[in-house]
């Protein structure tokens, strides 16, 4: 297993590369890793979203046991809809709500599958050899938006919010999910607790078929769903998402800015 | 107004310019619309699709015409999925029919809006100001997925195939949408011809509205909706969307290859 991460530099660059210690030592990029050469002292660094990718896939139904509860069926095809990049924010970053949204925000803890290689039409094998790693992923929903129009279902927009893809702290290669449980802790009480072997598609079988439909490119996160156990989360309240072996991801959900309209997340502009 | 194309010239690579007559007069990019100087003769370039999105924002039951047909209220927000950057092909290039779906297909005439600047919670004025111009859209869906699960909808995953977001052949900045309309036509045969003041949602509002769910970045496009005489394309068939002032964008659905299986687009592979 190897962890990876990616960081701002002091002079605000971008690095990527393998955590061993304290140190990084730097790749050329997720989709080129080779060694640049470089070892940097992880105390100069402030971490980052561990990959940026350009679309995030993220599943609804996918583990047995939520089935079950819900009533419904086990799909036959990966059920999925798109969040947008700039959704992502990284561990330790605030999940911000949307200033014209008061209603219930829920965090669901899920696996992400970080690509590798651009994914086209590959059978499982070669999605297997495609995947790059896992992280962690906290999909948070609008949950009120959802069936807020009885006409049309509004699963993006619920979950394409800025800040609404959370992704870290890293990536581990190599990781074993079959053996792994994901937890999931609402300031500090537990609330998920399930085990990854209960998917209904594994992560192969996921970039396999997606990519089907799509093509996936390098960075690109498949976020694989949640189970059991997705509660809200009040304003101030932090969500953490612990996998053993790939780490915990932790977030805290700010209320919305009270002053006059800004460009959200351009704070020097706050009124 | 003013017309704006993207090109691959001889060498492989990316322009993006300002057409007049047989000249492009090439630009620094969409975000950084400046002049370089340069001065290309259109008959060296291949013509590409007019932006390259990081997403399309693509709108449901955005025309009062379309709404009452459908026996829908007209939506109090938009309505919206997205459609991934890897769907896009520009005029002329074949939308490709999915190897594993042999179901119906079906056009959506549209307009396009391009966005010309980051766009975060904008109120309607900004959001006229961040508008670069506007392009056609034929939005491209796998119709027998839509419904296909009963529980989930599957509106991203119908129209986010490869090749089923056709854009082009030019953005036109200037453009007064209210005065025009749109023609579809079906092997020469119109379908569609519906005027673009009967939106629910004008493009600025549009704008407005989504910048305050989630960040638009340069270059992203908005598809309006289609309104009344979306049907079927069969294999071979070829749609071709018109706004005066805008043009012509023409697209033929090829039929799936039957060989073994391989990476789609990537032709050099085909066994």
């Amino acid at each position: 297993m190897q962890t990876w991460m990616r960081f701002m530099s002091g002079d605000g660059g971008i690095v990527f590369g393998r955590v061993e210690g304290a140190y990084l030592h730097e790749y050329e990029s997720l989709a080129q890793p080779v060694p640049t050469g470089a070892v940097l002292s992880l105390r100069a660094l402030t971490p980052l979203a561990p990959c940026a990718p350009g679309k995030i896939v993220a599943l609804w139904n996918n583990y047995h046991a939520l089935a079950a509860k819900l009533d419904k069926p086990v799909p036959t095809h990966p059920l999925f809809l798109m969040k947008p990049a700039a959704s992502v924010i990284g561990a330790g970053e605030p999940i911000r709500r949307p200033r014209h949204y008061a209603g219930k925000i829920v965090y669901e803890g899920e696996l992400g599958i970080v690509i590798g290689q651009r994914c086209r039409d590959l059978d499982v094998q070669q999605a297997e050899a495609a995947i790059f790693g896992y992280t962690l992923v906290n999909d948070v929903t609008a949950a009120d938006l959802l069936n807020e129009n009885p006409h049309f279902p509004q699963w993006c927009r619920a979950k394409s919010f800025d800040t609404f893809c959370c992704l870290g702290p890293a990536i581990v290669s190599g990781f074993d999910w079959r053996a792994a449980r994901l937890l999931t802790t609402l300031d500090g009480v537990e609330r998920q607790n399930y085990p990854l072997a209960d998917m209904v598609f594994s992560p192969a079988e996921q970039v396999s078929l997606i990519s089907q439909d799509l093509t996936l490119e390098p960075g690109d996160v498949i976020a694989c769903g949640t189970s059991l156990g997705v509660g809200s989360i009040k304003d101030g309240a932090t969500v953490s998402i612990t996998i053993d072996g790939i780490g915990t991801l932790t977030n805290t959900l700010s209320a919305a800015p009270r002053d006059a309209p800004q460009r959200l997340g351009d704070t020097a502009n706050v009124g």
